[in-house]
């Protein structure tokens, strides 16, 4: 063996370690939000202390540059080239945040998450500053501190959407806001549909979510199905985790979210094994993940074609559900309807409370907001874009965990997963001509298929926007996903 | 702060995050055995390798070394000095073992384990001889090697069960082994006792598992109890999980699993809160470990005054339960039966189950039995014990997973378990006159109180006898265990 090849083979064994005791590290968060005794959250708290900081240990471990030095412009397959890329990247990355930076990040975001959540029970925003301040000014120094003089958001949102920019991004959306307000406008001047009504058994709930988990491919030898306050998926490779949650009388709630975490754990599932615990093993990135959860979820789950089918199932299951026949069924899936909250929006107005933030957040960052007028200028857009007041901080500015936890950059990849989901749909549907007829009579299978092979298949092989480009033909834009929903809307809504 | 404290300090800081990451490993394990997907073990494997590769660093880390070195015959409180004491031991046992040989044992045993469960399941001996042989010989390499040119077995014993000796058992062994064959003899002669029968629906089987843990004091918000296929306990702190199996025709084997992990679980759950993650933060021995298990099953659980109170609940949940009476229902929980299967036997025979296995595992460690020969050893054996031959060996010599996984010197403990319930069980009911009264009114709370202040809150400060010693006033020996079990026999036979 070469040196070359030693130190490729020495850094590519040390990585596959590093990725076990990760996995290791996500299966107890994973415990955490579904197993753990109520009073074990301290000893928890000590435990997971403990495995961040053996992985921190390892993912700054100046061994690491000097196998990426010696073995990197080697000649090498393609695959661990990208591998030899994802590695560069993270350590650069992480040495680039000074010690001292990344421990106070890690304190504070754990401080004030407790802080977000109690000012959010008391609707108290005033209580909630000091926090963000705090949350705000550390994030804006490791931007700094990664952007190597380029724009600080930019560097931020590579966390999550490696290579996107916020001028991108910006044409995207810009793209989209006017069109999506003006489809909202006239959608909300028709009746509001009918929603479903009746007595849903959360027992069964759950097994009519297992069948349909089943019914997109999610593979239960490989993961499992539980309950937890906010569902979601966990775990990558062979053990792929996901769970939902029931609430009597909305099954929806529980079945889509369903659906949606199985978009996720597919993508993982689907990953070519041979990726397993490498740098290639995991999903690429926040929006490409989010792009097959949401495809899952309603480009397929929210069809008229699946919803017919959903209906009988439904009515075998529940008896009557309120709605006189497949069409209100389909029509009662895609209601309408105003809202605050962003994790129980439809399809159409979703997009518009993530562009919300994604301003606010970047007027944060670029320090045009300061803190303590984010509650102001949320109301203010908000009203904007929907038209009326939010009446308090709770389902306004406070409703969502993410900022408290330091998560800037990250929102803006829910409507890119949207986006990409949209392009994805156009050439899946151009490929399966008679894919309607498919989901009509429950089967996802050909639609699954086409996605594990042109998107999931790779894992993190390709960068993101190329996974999507290399399955659609062409560079991913937002115009198929505004088609989608101006063509589904008008005609739900007989515009 | 001086060298010597800043030594300390830091070496329990080191070792406090082992310790948080032993307890990860732990839990890993409970997954596997609870809820992992089946399609998940080969990477679980790999995952295991990565967080046992980071512990057998941690421990074997030379700064341990110097640590010590610069704290050791520090003033320092009774706690401080017993953590000490445990790190010594530990690490200097760990030194002591070649790496090569860890590695090779660690290969072989799991290696192995496979080859046992296939030679049991296709009855075949001859097929296992090889895998006994390789264990066998690197557990003597191993004992050699711990041993300081002292008996290699004690040194095996050791680990399970700190200062204990083989000199020591025999002569307890040897005080047990005629009186419980005579009993025994005397116990067949008379007619056996009727078993339960009727219709045991598992859902209630757990739930009534769930009511008798929380009767016996295990509490619920710092554990949780599982199906498995093994019943098992663990963790440890404020993480305690146990679990249990169900059958539809024997709820026993539910409900006395329950009671016997139920012990274990509460040592654990009973420690001093502030021994957590330190080296006193779990059981002292394997041996006090099952007294718990085995007091809480057998002299507590399987009294009359207890099965009294349990035969009244058990016909509100599951109705005829084809005894006539509370006493015999006693009568049933107690019956005494041939058979070949250690886990299933009584309180009168299963001692002589383990003594059979220690002086075979002795033989094999000692060179003195080959094993090839080990089948038509305990089948001798087994007919000198008790009177009928082993018809093959799936329920002879190949019916426990230990000695192919390298488990020698663990049998014992589970006898000196059963001595050292025997002694707590005298003192207990020395210091509690009205036990009886309150058991027969489902209250275990004097009991196993007591337990908790005598035994269980200590952790690992003392040694175990010394444990046993303290809460009973005298060196344990297994007089009140013989006494018991001749007493509780002859009155339920009518000898």
């Amino acid at each position: 063996m070469t040196d070359r090849t030693q130190a490729l083979s020495d850094l590519l064994a040390f990585q596959h370690e590093t990725e076990a005791l990760a996995s290791i590290a996500g299966r107890l968060e994973w415990d955490q939000e579904t197993m753990m005794p109520t009073g074990a959250a301290a000893q928890r708290g000590e435990e997971s202390a403990a495995i961040s900081g053996v992985l921190h240990a390892r993912r700054t471990d100046p061994r690491i540059g000097d196998w990426l030095a010696a073995c990197e412009g080697a000649q090498m397959s393609q695959a661990d080239a990208a591998k030899l890329r994802l590695i560069r990247r993270n350590y650069d990355r992480t040495l680039k945040v000074p010690a001292r930076l990344a421990i106070e990040l890690a304190r504070v975001t754990s401080v004030s998450q407790g802080k977000w959540a109690a000012a959010r029970a008391a609707d108290d925003f005033a209580a909630f500053v000091p926090a963000l301040q705090e949350v705000v000014k550390l994030r804006q120094e490791e931007g700094e501190a990664l952007a190597d003089g380029g724009d600080i958001y930019d560097a931020l949102l590579d966390d999550y959407e490696p290579a996107m920019t916020a001028a991108r991004l910006d044409e995207m959306f810009g793209e989209m806001r006017p069109r999506l307000r003006a489809l909202r406008e006239k959608v909300l001047e028709k009746p509001l549909p009918q929603g479903l009504s009746g007595t849903f058994d959360t027992v069964k709930q759950m097994e009519f979510a297992a069948t349909l988990a089943t019914t997109f491919g999610y593979d239960m030898t490989r993961g499992r199905l539980d309950l937890s306050v906010h569902p979601f998926s966990s775990g990558s490779g062979s053990d792929v985790r996901i769970t939902t949650r029931v609430s009597a009388d909305d099954p929806f709630n529980c079945l889509y979210s369903t659906i949606h975490e199985v978009g996720h754990a597919c993508y993982e599932q689907g990953i070519d094994p041979a990726y397993a615990l490498s740098p290639l093993g995991q999903g690429v990135s926040m929006g490409v993940h989010e792009s097959q959860s949401r495809i899952y979820e309603n480009q397929l789950g929210r069809s008229r074609a699946f919803t017919g089918w959903m209906f009988a199932q439904m009515g075998e299951a529940f008896g009557n559900l309120g709605v006189p026949d497949a069409e209100g069924f389909y029509a009662a899936v895609n209601r309408v309807r105003n809202d605050f909250i962003r994790t129980e929006s439809d399809e159409l107005q979703y997009n518009l409370h993530i562009m919300l933030r994604y301003d606010l957040e970047r007027a944060l960052i670029s320090d045009d907001l300061r803190p303590a007028d984010l509650d102001a200028a949320w109301n203010d857009r908000f009203e904007k874009d929907f038209g009326y007041r939010v009446p308090k901080p709770s389902v306004g500015c406070l409703q969502d965990v993410h900022w408290s936890v330091g998560l800037f950059g990250y929102f803006p990849t829910y409507t890119l997963g949207n986006v990409y989901a949209g392009c994805l749909d156009a050439a899946m549907r151009k490929a399966i001509p008679d894919l309607s007829d498919q989901l009509a009579k429950g089967d996802t299978s050909a639609a699954t298929d086409w996605l594990r092979r042109n998107v999931q298949q790779h894992g993190s092989l390709y960068r993101p926007a190329q996974v999507i480009e290399n399955a659609c033909g062409t560079a991913p834009t937002a115009a198929p996903l505004l088609d989608y929903i101006e063509t589904k809307f008008s005609d739900l809504y007989d515009l």
